[in-house]
């Protein structure tokens, strides 16, 4: 029903405004997936329906812990900032976690420019026509609110653009965003785009049930230490840490940019992993 | 734990075999995401825990339907195969769904040339050598049989490799496959790589309690029926089928290949929702 206008518009008949002349036919994979593909938006879904069925039922008896980590901790030995008697919070990432930005990745996709700050500052401050909710995500934060968990946003855009920001969530359907309050930016403290000290600020009001994101360091800054790719991705695979996925932890897909799209071939295929076919007469 | 020797890897000094000349520096966006990242990695591990979960909460009680349509369903008005005493099974795909096809990918890769037929059925024949469960799935699907639930695949592959397969299963860690028993294969049957017929095949001998895949051809043809992108997309976010996601139908991650990564500009980026950086002085 969401994407009923998305549908209408194959079938039109004006002419569509031609990508200019330097882009290729069709979009790059990973935005086929993420933005126009039944596979891609059922991902989403699913996790937003995991998310909500997990807080629904750890509201029944009140968490001791938040599913932020304490300062000092490590993902060998993951420790949680304690509950105490605060109310119930939920921390969420912006872009490509509640919120698809459609209008500045066809600006990517069209321009072949790729990121830059300048187009992306621009966008923040004029993209809010051109969201729409990650599928599932608009209607979980409704579903959040009504059973009383404060929804906190947590993102790296820049603290400057504040008002754009909360006008870009309210047209996508994400409810109301208050600087400060419930939305934490990039520029808020001194740590720039790591956001662990982000979380600990909304932790030490909040009981922070559960977080969304769609990159590690949505988590814990401890991800982007500078690892090795492998290293990091074993890292994710590892008890105590696997078992957060899907319990407090809500991952949300993105293979269009990020800092999971990293990696040579060493990286990515082991060694002992490795095949060609076999020579004819073999 | 499971890729410590991956991190290994990493650090290696003997000098690894030189990817050929027309390959580019790095594997493709998308295969560094599902076959390197953190981000995939957690993904997978979420949507096995959803599954796992899902599983033991309906086994408490007994449930009436399997989550296999029945003939004659639509996505509109579905319909599903009754249970009655039936055993219960959990179906799935395997490529890409409980086995990362690692070998084939860094062949596909490398080699630049592409899906082929050819290079496809050796991979079938002589693969198992090179694949890695998908993060995960090794243990959800130990999990499940001790619980009593028999794991069925239904897979694209060659009912003519029928073995191979099954060792490549093996030697993934996902346990053992008897064709026509647990692992169902194309040629099975005169459907082609459609898998209604198997579903329905396999729903006729058990209640199917959930089921999981990377492509939504896994869960119904009914998605496979020539619609436009959009309208496909639309077809996974309305209700009442998009109660299924995490809910008995599980989809595993695949920005690599599929039915996912197809559409035009126009299919994946609305006409209302794009946006260029306004001009200087505006």
């Amino acid at each position: 029903m969401l994407l009923a206008p998305l549908a209408a518009c194959a079938s039109t008949t004006s002419a569509p405004p031609a990508p200019v002349a330097a882009a290729a036919a069709n979009p790059p994979a990973g935005m086929q997936y993420l933005y126009g593909s039944g596979e891609g938006a059922a991902l989403s879904v699913q996790a937003w329906h995991g998310l909500l069925g997990y807080v629904a039922s750890k509201m029944k008896a009140r968490p001791a812990d938040s599913v932020v980590l304490s300062q000092g901790a490590s993902l060998d030995a993951p420790t949680f900032v304690p509950c105490g008697d605060k109310p119930l919070a939920a921390v969420f990432d912006v872009d490509e976690t509640v919120m698809l930005n459609i209008g500045y990745e066809y600006h990517d996709a069209t321009s072949g420019k790729g990121y830059n700050a300048a187009d992306w500052d621009a966008w923040e401050k004029t993209g809010e026509g051109a969201v729409e909710p990650v599928p599932g995500a608009d209607h979980v934060l409704a579903a959040l609110r009504k059973m009383g968990v404060t929804v906190i946003f947590n993102t790296n855009r820049s603290a400057a653009n504040a008002d754009a920001t909360a006008r870009a969530i309210r047209a996508a359907g994400l409810g109301e965003a208050v600087h400060g309050q419930t939305l934490y930016l990039s520029g808020d403290d001194a740590m720039g785009s790591r956001k662990d000290g982000r979380r600990a600020t909304i932790a030490a009001s909040y009981c922070v049930i559960a977080m969304g994101g769609d990159q590690l360091g949505d988590f814990s800054d401890l991800f982007n230490a500078g690892q090795s790719v492998p290293t990091r991705r074993a890292a994710t695979m590892t008890l105590p840490i696997a078992g957060m996925w899907g319990n407090g932890w809500f991952v949300m897909p993105n293979p269009v940019y990020g800092s999971g799209l990293k990696g040579g071939f060493d990286d990515i295929f082991p060694m002992d992993k490795r095949w060609a076919p076999p020579a004819k007469g073999e």
